[in-house]
């Protein structure tokens, strides 16, 4: 297959956790990609990553974009970096795949959408859930009328543990953690569109930060024109790993998602019976990573849009800010005038 | 066992679907007990009931609780008139078994709680799930510290279809069905109060009867006084059949409950796996329902308060009434001054 | 439904383990029959089980038999008096119910039969699990043709311990335990004949009583007539609990049975996930020992042969019998030459 | 990681259905890897194999051992030949990896080896099974005690279907099928050896090549040294896919590994609880069969003996042989006479 296609040569912008997990995916999983270049503001940090690849460096982020070996760039930066790195990108006429958040606000969101429109390029966000054998299943039984009329749906994501909680911001739950669970309702229940959120979220986890503002447990309402009601949950500590889960209730039935076991290993002593759970995000779901840039490698060599686009990151995008906006309403608020 | 006591002359008020169900279990599976009389005001109801168990059979409810050979009375009337049927067996002198919910509001709850403190009876409520092998089960692992401290719950009910939806009142699925939900997550979080609630709900199910304001579809959030978040949530019309669910999440862990198999039969074919599940509330909690008069029989034999009370029943219903006081606020309300 | 009938006044026979357990549920659990009298030659034990229950007690069991208030005996004595019972009961024109193995040989179990079938009484055997509900359920999925031709089939038993190994016959794997096993095998695979084993067993789990002939580890290969292999399994000491399942294979698909799950409950902590397991026969198996019974006081009741016959013993312990003889003769045996 | 490192060239000798699925995953998920030559000697399917993935093609086997650009060989050819062509490669001086059975003979095998270890090269075979995430966590609990000493085992495979079962071999279950059952066994149970085997097949699939001598149904007994007794059962039609499990039970507890569900997704509906099985071996063991070339290339370039080799290959060629010699016995063999 490979063959008559030349391979596709990736930059990856920003060498963090999820960079670095990206670029081993790219070189060692993704059949047709190059990790070409790496990019990091921070001195060293490119380098570092990319040595052992073979991958160029760059300190300076325009380099890598300007770069006539990179054929589209993979964002990893700080969220907060991704609406102006996305207008680069779109700017230097490269396609273009973002982790999310793609932007912190809807203003930045249409800002990068509007970018990437001008110049022609292609925007893929970071929803590897879609890409997830049982997510994509799901959709598909829905698709087919499995649960029918959408009525009750749930989302859920439990990590394992923040690495440095004092250093994680405020509304992190709802922009970087549960954006994951709204696109996937979103998805899950097509033709659809969210008209109000209840948020509420506190700091039970580490209540030593509640004062900076950092929120770890949350539960979120939403409310579709369908009349279809969803619960998305997150907390930043599960003991027992890394927890993702999905279930859409309608009137034909109900699918569910998520099997945490690690791997059919299933042990029965005089303590009863037992399995052992994922510990990380990484190993939890290596196989969407995966998947999700085997698309954008698609997407780019078929010159079309990729499955997942900016569209979808602004939809998952009004949600999360209504739940700021929930938060600190104390009670139910419009997702429209969240996107207002 | 059973030799040197008398058997638990039981009468039973009320002959509908429950107490049809509650008089076969009670002459069937609870050892001890005799299902001494059925009564009914319908004419006929109550012998029609009581004749193949050889009970005796009274349209005149006063009559049952005055029969002297009825040691203890199980409700299973209308929920309006539980209140009336509590004070009137207090008023007997009988220990009471009442189905949920125990009264409509909580004045009428005050009112049946003094009235069995003033007659020193006792007043059990039916929230059968917590003699379910597996609510009892994560009850006894969550004090056993399994869980932690707890961070995030959830419990279920959806229910396979209301028999005559146009009937049921509107407000049914909280002070019906929820209401045990709500006991069952006061329950698993023991020491801990519900400080606020924000309820949903929607007719999904039959939206024709809207109109009448019979909610069929129903998410709720709960906050707890340590921070605990709750979720709630029913339907009344699920296409595999009764489920009944509960998880709870906490620092050190999480704990599920809740399978709908209905045998242990699973069958791959050319379509794939699959497995039947449980489609009546009697075929899913039979155990449970026969445990909690075997509770009843229990305490009465022993003069003791059995382990769920008129106090949790008071509970859960504040919860239920706070609910529906958010829905028509469209907003958060505190618990507390649902309760006033 | 009860009371028009007369309760069927049951006399058990052997107050031993099973003894004690099948009076308990008689007297609690089996609607409609009462425990009238309990048989043991051993000097007060008659007594003490029957007498919390308001049982009569002998310790005469021809007198048990000749009590004209005993409509029909259970027998739950030593095997190796079984036979002899049996006939004894038919002699005095009670059905029965007799514990497994009905017989120690064909010679005797044909003894049996010849007796009942002269006295026009029924035989139930305590084939308990085809009243398990997934056992039932994997018969009438396999009569529905779920799996089409039976091809392969597997039954095991795992006992969590004897309680005394020194004190069990040299063959009780075999005639107690795997004919469990191969009465579920031969019922599962309908219309088909046994017609080779080969068995093999060891002492494994007490090495140091294999010079008495106790052998606690037994494999076994069934070759039918339809050409379905079967493979019976069995270990007197499984640490996890009491393991009791089935699978059946064919050209159709497969159906399985069997989940020592002891409630709903699943526990999620830092050592992964857990579940506890079903730890003794009864209760594991409560609800089918229940069933058998109430299916005991239908037949009689109904003046019906039971759904489990003396026939059917005659096959299971033909198949137990030819075990015997291939691990003498170390190789495959006719089970014809076994029933000769 | 791989930059400093060249890529190991794999030269891939048999263009057949399983070469054609290693050449894939040898391209697409072995990092590190390079599929560099592709021999067939029929004509054009080197070619057609190769081409797609721009590696040389051969029709002359030689040359592709020969070519200086090969690193190490994969046989993937016909089991006849895997003798002759390991003793090619051997000649060589290639690394090898050989699809099982590694030879046909105890004869072939033992040349096989002692060219291997005459030119110093190593020897992987295709034992896939112990690369899977279920099979390697087993044989880890199993060596770190979780099973105590092992007693009853179990390994099992069911194939969806023959392409063409006409053309298969007659003892093709126990050489080509069942081996990787036998390896499992004997791999789970370190330290043990097989003593006797007891076999039994049959054509039950297609009765009508039973002339032709095919076996379709195969069930083994195998006693180990330890005591230890182990199934082993395999089937040439399974309606539901791709079916590959194993269960170890000793006196600590038991170990179970297998489990076809093609993803997370659980569907409920009107008829009940369902999902989807693993239609084929590819599907259902990818992950395995990369993680055994993931090995070769790993053993390659670290110089060292892979996990798996020849010695292990006799070992489960043994057991198959005695299979065979058992069936035409119609009785148990010992393991050793057939080594012999």
């Amino acid at each position: 297959m490979p063959h008559p296609l030349a391979p596709v040569r990736l930059g990856l912008i920003g060498a963090g956790r999820i960079g670095t997990s990206h670029a081993r995916i790219i070189a060692e999983r993704v059949p047709g990609a190059v990790l070409a270049a790496v990019a990091d503001a921070r001195p060293g940090a490119a380098a570092a990553l990319a040595e052992p690849y073979g991958a160029a460096a760059y300190d300076d982020l325009q380099a890598l974009l300007d770069a006539p070996d990179v054929d589209a760039v993979v964002i990893t930066a700080s969220s907060t970096a991704h609406c102006e790195l996305i207008v680069a990108a779109a700017g230097a006429g490269k396609p273009v795949f973002c982790e999310k958040p793609a932007s912190m606000t809807l203003v930045e969101m249409d800002r990068a959408l509007a970018a990437v429109d001008a110049a022609g390029v292609t925007l893929q966000v970071g929803f590897n859930r879609r890409f997830d054998a049982g997510f994509a299943a799901a959709h598909a039984a829905i698709a087919d009328g499995a649960v029918g009329q959408v009525q009750l749906m749930r989302s859920l994501t439990r990590d394992p543990g923040l690495a440095n909680p004092a250093a994680v911001p405020p509304w992190t739950i709802f922009t970087q953690t549960l954006i994951h669970d709204f696109d996937a309702l979103l998805w899950l229940n097509p033709g659809a569109s969210p008209v109000e959120v209840y948020a509420t979220a506190d700091a039970l986890v580490a209540p030593e930060l509640k004062d900076t503002g950092l929120l770890d447990t949350a539960v979120v309402v939403i409310t579709f024109d369908d009349g279809a009601r969803a619960v998305a949950e997150a907390s930043f500590s599960a003991a027992y790993g890394y927890d993702v889960r999905a279930e859409v209730f309608g009137s034909g039935g109900m699918v569910t998602v998520g099997d945490g076991a690690r791997s059919s290993l299933r042990t029965f002593t005089g303590s009863g019976a037992a399995y052992d759970t994922a510990r990380g995000d990484v190993e939890l779901m290596i196989d969407s990573y995966t998947a999700e840039l085997v698309e954008l490698v698609a997407a780019v060599r078929e010159g079309r849009a990729p499955s997942v686009t900016g569209r979808d990151a602004r939809r998952a995008l009004a949600v999360a800010l209504a739940c700021i906006a929930s938060v600190q309403a104390h009670g139910p608020v419009a997702v429209t005038e969240a996107q207002a």
